[in-house]
């Protein structure tokens, strides 16, 4: 739709201007300090240049309109294409390094690139990722360099129809045939279909299936055998393979999911995974000793969901804000015009602890991954006890993350009222990205059960005096019998949302004994005292999530920063350690006695950090650097002018090339003269 | 795709059939009971049979698979079948009646008809209903007829791209030309674009235009024209019309809202709804008396919203607790099989609070109908005192209604963990249409502030001693220091709502005295108070719905029912009650001091009333009587054949139809030449 005039106005909208202008910091500094360095920051720049200068106007909505097939198609292409240009910038600008090819189809950069995401996904991360961590060397060289080159395209083939959360159930099969020195996998009935990996459908020509080993008929264990799906030629599916896409989703129309069904397909034995576990010639069976290695690939997922789930939530906190700052709407003062949205207290409930929560989040990450570094450090070295403590830490950050996120991007693209229905603002997009998260890579009320179950155990041995590791140290705080004097410090909020997890830990714990006294087997007591549990474990990643938000800010690291920036950082961290505790005043008022002048001070701190954060918040939104591409939005660019672009939007409608759809001579008009 | 073979089977699964076994009450009954009498629930079936039996295998889902271009014809042609075929067996089954043709149209029975919903919605609805409303006799007579009759296809243009909840502000512009008998109507500039019409597109060949009149340049305020915009044969724009859809939105992507700019179209003076104010030949104008009639025209609109999101709530609800039947995931005990997921209690937790609110705002919007129709009456009879009440109570359901159907769909949604991301689950499908309501006929951020307002006036009336309407009443009880014992009762429930309401609400005024006593101005000490109003306003809101839901169950209603469906009634209502305290004990226990021990019960009612629904479940939602193709979800459907009917969708795919897509051999496969 190239043909079309652009609309657009080359100027900057004034209110927006103006609320530059009035910033009581610097953004530059902001920018550099949020990408971790200015150098981050030009580099970042300098590839968002490269990649997206060359895309044509409207190109981030054209895949709203196309059909199905469409959107994969033209996905397939844009992916491949910017393939080839990537791995050739990254070599020009950094040669060795993965910032650009890969990682430009998966972090913030493909936003812009693929707003519908893309079929090679999957095969980047997992397909590669598992290669290189879970195959022998020579697995490696054979297969991981392939993938990595785009030689093979693979996907990782884990869930099955019937068979999700609990991966212990999958039921696809392989058997060692030692005659024949193979395996033969075989899915036995429907339930036990593959079914959600990306790209599997028709992009996808090897996949990684996950099934479970049998070596004489002797069950050994949940191992993964790279399957060729499709010839490497024609493209067609296998012998024996019963292959395709399972649908359209809420989001990630590209992405390709795909089922499959196997049916005594035979593949060589070298094709399982043989890093640890190991299948010999003979069918001589060696179990894997590295369970615990698990923990660390969960580790780091879990913190790659709190940077995407994050972003995504700043994303459409920098869209709203934006357009709050140029929609004019329902005067103040009846003689006076309307204001900017913005300035209505309602609104800004709406917008900025959707921001202090997407920071709290994205710092939050960021400490995760440097305690991730320290821990393969340490595994390295043989020391594996802080393993379990970051595992439950990293469930509570993903659990809280995707359901804040989910829930914020939600709210902002409601608080942009009608215009935020349209896909042209990209707010529903951002949200079927980010929602697909609350279900992978473990479903949140499932970890939850498991922190909740962490938590209790836990406690047990606190009561009973025995150690236990320091993320529950706090514990200590229920040796107090009352939370000591309320005052308006931030220590002091942390201290009470750690009473009151320590107190909703001692509840379920205490609720679950009596279950059992009364004779509940301690499963069915776990089941039934779930509700409590997951309270508990929500309370528990809050107060950590706080914690380390404080540290964040008011830590050694604030000394690198400038007192002007520091200050603005500091209200942000204020509005959100109010509004942590204000939502979570049901559990705290059980335990802490707040007056009625307390109650009041918070609503006044609410209130308060909410007007100072008033004359910074679109300067902030700009020092997270969204390109406008990444954005994608008519409502939140850079030049704030939502109506041109909104018309603009509209004018590209592929049903707008035509003043009349083919369905009036069809349909409307004899409609309209029958009379009815 | 009508050549895929159906996969199938006739059978119920087991565990479902289980289930319906299993009820302690009588499905027939309760559907009876809820779609309020025998006769009416045999004339809803018969009606779907009639509609529903020659929709083709897979109907409901292809509109996800076309283009936007694609969606829009088929829907023009499906609903121009349809009002044929709907307007043939209205005459036949009911004649003369209305609840098959037109109510189909946007009726339970359009969601099955229409999942895309369809663009002669707002034609229906609005155009028809404002022309009859706001039309002289001799107006109904001409447009009114021609509109039922669908001679002419209208829509009701009333927001503009910049202006939409603050009416006031629109500036489309209509200036009666005395010399030709003329109202000559502008759009001034481009934010005043009319923007949203449903139909206004493609489809409609009039609109409804609201615009500020002027005559002699003198402003006789809002007023609205019946503008002709295509040419009736040929269907092209007329000129002075810029008309065209504005682009494709989160859900309803059939409905083809439009945007329509005017330059310079003239239309005859008699063309402008001149039942209430009349502008004459001699253009001598005549202002409208009638502004109170306006509520009554908002509180029918807000109750068809609330019965709408209600339903797609309930809709949600049945689709969820179906599948959580059916699905087997995670056991409980270790060595036992996989239990159904609604066996976890935290399962229950997402689905059977969702059913007690669905059902909790239907009984709500029948209430209303019944008020409606007195006011109506008392209306006629030039008794006008009933209608600010009713006017406010309606606002607080719509906002209540439709900020908890949506929270609750989307909840239901991930509460079908990965398969509830597919769109053959419907459950997105029915979140887009649930969500729009959110926005329109009174944005709910705006609506809750209104609610604030009149309660603040009412709370200072009452403090003055001056008389305060019925559904104040309830201030009274701030006269007492303590609120009463608390007990296990739902009356102590309902005053707890309604203590803490009115505590909310002198807080609120409180604040806001205080700010004016500080020195600003009324309106910027409102605006400052914005937070503490809504807050106050939701639970105004819900002390009402509470009240309502207590009435319809343990009222003299109940004793036309069975005791056992009463019994399972109670239940219901027990964990609505229960809900509602839980999920505003934040605000509660700031004014209401309830012991650990009361805390604790309340916890052991809500799992006890959970327990309770457990065997209900299945059964209560097959009372709503949903035919599968409303629900139109692999999911849901009463068979309860999950997987087979998630095959069956993603077989039926589009891209499915071809083993290669053609992407292969132009993309993938350069690409897995290239050695990258």
């Amino acid at each position: 739709m190239s043909h079309i005039k652009n609309l657009i106005p080359k100027t900057i909208n004034p209110d927006l201007q103006k609320e530059r202008n009035a910033a009581e910091f610097s953004v530059q500094e902001f920018a550099a300090w949020w990408q971790g360095g200015q150098e981050k920051l030009d580099t970042k720049r300098t590839v968002e240049n490269a990649i997206f200068s060359d895309l044509e106007d409207g190109y981030g909505l054209n895949h709203e309109y196309m059909s199905h097939e469409d959107v994969y198609n033209s996905a397939v292409k844009k992916a491949a294409e910017a393939a080839l240009k990537l791995k050739a910038l990254q070599k020009k600008l950094n040669p060795g390094g993965n910032n650009i090819w890969p990682q430009s189809l998966f972090n913030v950069h493909s936003h812009g690139l693929f707003p519908a995401n893309h079929p090679l996904a999957t095969h980047i991360t997992m397909f590669v990722d598992v290669i290189k961590g879970q195959g022998t060397a020579e697995q490696v060289e054979k297969w991981g360099k392939a993938a990595e080159n785009c030689n093979i395209i693979g996907t990782y083939a884990q869930t099955e129809l019937a068979h999700g959360t609990n991966v212990r159930g999958i039921q696809t099969r392989a058997d060692f045939d030692p005659q024949t020195d193979e395996f033969v996998l075989n899915t036995p009935n429907l339930e036990a279909y593959k079914w959600w990996p990306g790209g599997l459908g028709h992009t996808a020509n090897h996949a990684m299936v996950v099934a479970q080993l049998y070596i004489d008929d002797v069950h050994r264990g949940i191992q993964m055998f790279i399957v060729p799906v499709r010839h490497a030629d024609t493209h067609l599916p296998l012998p024996g393979v019963d292959i395709g896409e399972i649908g359209k989703k809420l989001g990630m129309a590209a992405v390709n999911q795909g089922f499959l069904g196997l049916n005594n397909v035979r593949i060589p034995r070298t094709n399982m995974l043989m890093k640890y576990a190991k299948v010999e010639r003979d069918g001589s069976f060696k179990a894997s000793p590295a369970s615990r290695v698990n923990y660390l690939t969960m580790v780091y997922t879990r913190c790659l969901i709190v940077n995407l789930n994050s972003t995504l939530l700043l994303e459409a906190a920098t869209i709203a804000t934006r357009y709050s700052a140029v929609r004019r709407q329902s005067p103040i003062e009846a003689d006076q015009p309307e204001p900017q949205i913005i300035d209505h207290v309602t609104q800004r409930l709406k917008l900025f602890p959707e921001i202090a929560t997407g920071m709290a989040y994205h710092l939050a990450a960021e400490y995760m991954w440097e305690l991730y570094d320290q821990t393969v450090l340490d595994a390295n070295n043989g020391k594996f006890d802080r393993l379990p403590d970051m595992h439950i830490l990293s469930c509570a950050l993903k659990v809280l993350c995707t359901t804040d996120s989910c829930a914020g991007i939600e709210r902002l693209r409601l608080s942009t009222g009608g215009h935020g229905y349209l896909t042209a603002a990209n707010l529903s997009n951002i949200y079927g990205n980010a929602v697909a998260a609350y279900t992978y890579e473990g479903e949140n009320t499932v970890l939850l059960l498991q922190i909740g179950r962490a938590l209790v155990k836990a406690w047990s041995n606190f009561i009973a005096d025995k150690p236990v590791s320091s993320s529950y140290a706090y514990f200590e705080s229920s040796k107090q019998k009352k939370f000591p004097k309320w005052d308006n410090s931030w220590e002091t909020i942390i201290k009470a949302l750690q009473f009151t997890a320590t107190h909703k830990t001692r509840i379920a714990f205490e609720n679950l004994a009596e279950r059992i006294a009364s004779g509940q087997s301690q499963a069915v007591a776990a089941n039934n005292t779930g509700i409590e549990f997951t309270r508990a474990a929500d309370l528990h990643g809050r107060q950590f999530v706080c914690q380390i938000f404080v540290e964040q800010i008011t830590g050694p690291k604030a000394q690198k920063r400038s007192a002007s920036l520091n200050k603005v950082l500091e209200n942000i961290l204020e509005l959100f350690l109010v509004q942590t505790v204000l939502n979570n005043l049901s559990d705290i008022l059980r335990f802490i006695n707040l007056t009625d002048a307390d109650l009041r001070s918070l609503q006044k701190r609410l209130e308060l950090s909410l007007e100072k954060l008033r004359p910074n918040a679109v300067a902030i939104c700009d020092g997270f650097d969204f390109h406008d591409r990444v954005l994608n939005s008519v409502l939140g660019s850079y030049d704030g002018n939502v109506y041109a672009r909104l018309f603009d939007s509209a004018k590209r409608s592929t049903m707008n090339q035509k003043p009349v759809q083919k369905s009036f001579e069809s349909y409307l008009k004899p409609l309209m003269k029958a009379n009815l």
